[in-house]
């Protein structure tokens, strides 16, 4: 475990980003680190307050995910779903027994008033968790996906219409007035902070909501501490889900240099696989850092050796 | 099958009346047969709106209700509830992973402004029930138990406390201006009313918050149909539930003859067990007429041929 007194900020969606973040959570102790939640994938689903990216980033941190489908829960059983597809309930929507107690829970404390950080927070007590994982708002910031079936809210396009419709753009419905949430605010003015990582997740999904918040890229910018992305793409593909697919619809380029300047005058850094390390030279002209090595995580040796590299790179930043 | 021109009404609460609800649907033709259920014991758990007399009702009728237990859903599971218990979420009331459906059926549906009545019937159709079933009132109702221990909500005394803190009396809290629902109403004062079959329920926790809606009793004796009570006693035992503790904890009597009293200048019949049968003039001198015959619902069968006895019963009131 490095000092407690270093401070490290990461920016997160759902499944490659939970993966870093169970790394990072091996390799530093649970005070220096901060994980902020997407959650620009919110809705309200059933009467039920869903949060998928923070519900699966519980989940993994809690080692209590379901590692084949890279969402939900282990050992989960599905009894509430057949029946309320009987009773003729939205069913595009797959909600576990034990999945359904957290949404339950969220739900009620958010009725209650309680802020949804204070209901991570609980909820990530509860399941044991030692990091900070804390939501990108409190208030809510909806992803509109723009495409030539009309405007999907996220879970439409992702789950309703597994990302099939073409995207022709993309917003961030009440990111104008939406402010960063408290913890990610004193995280990103902390003056221990070591780095922002940003993590293996989809740009345009994932991490531009986290980005779209009023000041936010002015404040990363102004941080001392660098900014490292760790590119969600190897060999010009995700691993999971559309990145490559949405980047391409919107002309936005392919491969790794793409995702590099996504991210251009934001990010000091960038972590990118072995196969893709060619592109080196190219994203150090566009003013990056560059650590090649191997950024496929799939077991948990994988995510905290990445995650040691990562947080070494970081450190070689502030010249530690 | 009878002719559908002659209307049954059934008052009843949970699993005593539901057995008698499931012999007399299998009597009479679903149009003329109209239960009210009791929703006194309503309650809002975990931000899901619980209607236990109406549910066991749903689940008998539609066959798929736990015959151990007496209450919720046969091949039930316990994944949500295991779950809740160890986010911290109240436990003391159990629900099955099923039952969830239903409960977020029904509140969904509340909250969209549909009336209970509405949302009990889609229910009732959504199972394949043909028969009416109708909540006493579509405004709530509460049964409050006044005990040794303080005044308890319903559920609190009977699922939390089982039952056991000695009761000083009962009131339900909203009856003064809560109306009969609609349906009920209309059959109430439906010229083919043929009878008015109080079932085999608690008299003082699942008939009287029925009978406590203003205007009721008033109403019962108006109607040109006898009203019968089946006993929820058989040698001065409730066959389920805390009937006759509490009748004697409230200075009400014991047995059958206490039964009668209760429903003295409401009730024109009373059907009891044979083994009741000496108290026969006794019940007579209240003036009610008697059929003694065996009241214990434990096969389909038993619940079947009761139904045909109290359908003849009531037809020999009105001389048909």
């Amino acid at each position: 475990m490095r000092s407690i007194k270093e401070k490290y900020l990461a920016l997160s969606g759902g499944i490659g980003g939970a993966k870093l973040a169970l790394g990072l959570s091996r390799v530093l102790d649970g005070s220096a680190l901060t994980i902020i939640a997407n959650t620009g994938d919110d809705f309200e689903h059933l009467g039920l307050y869903i949060s998928p990216d923070v519900d699966t980033l519980l989940y993994t941190l809690a080692g209590i995910n379901n590692k084949e489908s890279g969402w939900g829960r282990a050992d989960e059983t599905w009894n509430f779903f057949a029946t309320a597809r009987e009773l003729g309930m939205e069913s595009w929507f797959q909600l576990g027994d034990k999945d359904i107690a957290l949404h339950l829970y969220r739900t009620n404390r958010l009725r209650q008033g309680i802020s949804l950080s204070a209901v991570v927070q609980e909820l990530a007590s509860k399941l044991g968790i030692a990091l900070r994982l804390v939501p990108m708002s409190d208030a809510p910031v909806r992803t509109m996906v723009d495409t030539e079936i009309g405007v999907l809210a996220f879970q439409e396009y992702f789950v309703k219409h597994r990302c099939e419709p073409k995207v022709k753009g993309i917003r961030f419905a009440g990111s104008e007035t939406a402010q960063p949430s408290g913890g990610f605010r004193a995280m990103l003015e902390h003056p221990a902070l070591c780095a922002t990582i940003i993590c293996p997740s989809n740009p345009l999904l994932s991490i531009q909501p986290i980005l779209s918040l009023p000041g936010l890229e002015k404040k990363l910018s102004n941080s001392k501490a660098p900014v490292i992305v760790v590119s969600p793409l190897v060999r010009g593909q995700a691993l999971k889900g559309p990145t490559a697919k949405m980047m391409q619809e919107l002309g936005l380029g392919t491969g790794v240099p793409a995702i590099a300047r996504l991210y251009q005058g934001i990010a000091q850094g960038i972590v990118i696989d072995s196969s893709d390390a060619a592109y080196s030279e190219q994203l150090e002209a566009l003013g990056l850092q560059v650590l090649a090595t191997n950024i496929v995580m799939e077991t948990l040796a994988d995510k905290i050796r990445l995650a040691e590299e990562l947080v070494q790179f970081a450190r070689e930043f502030s010249g530690q």
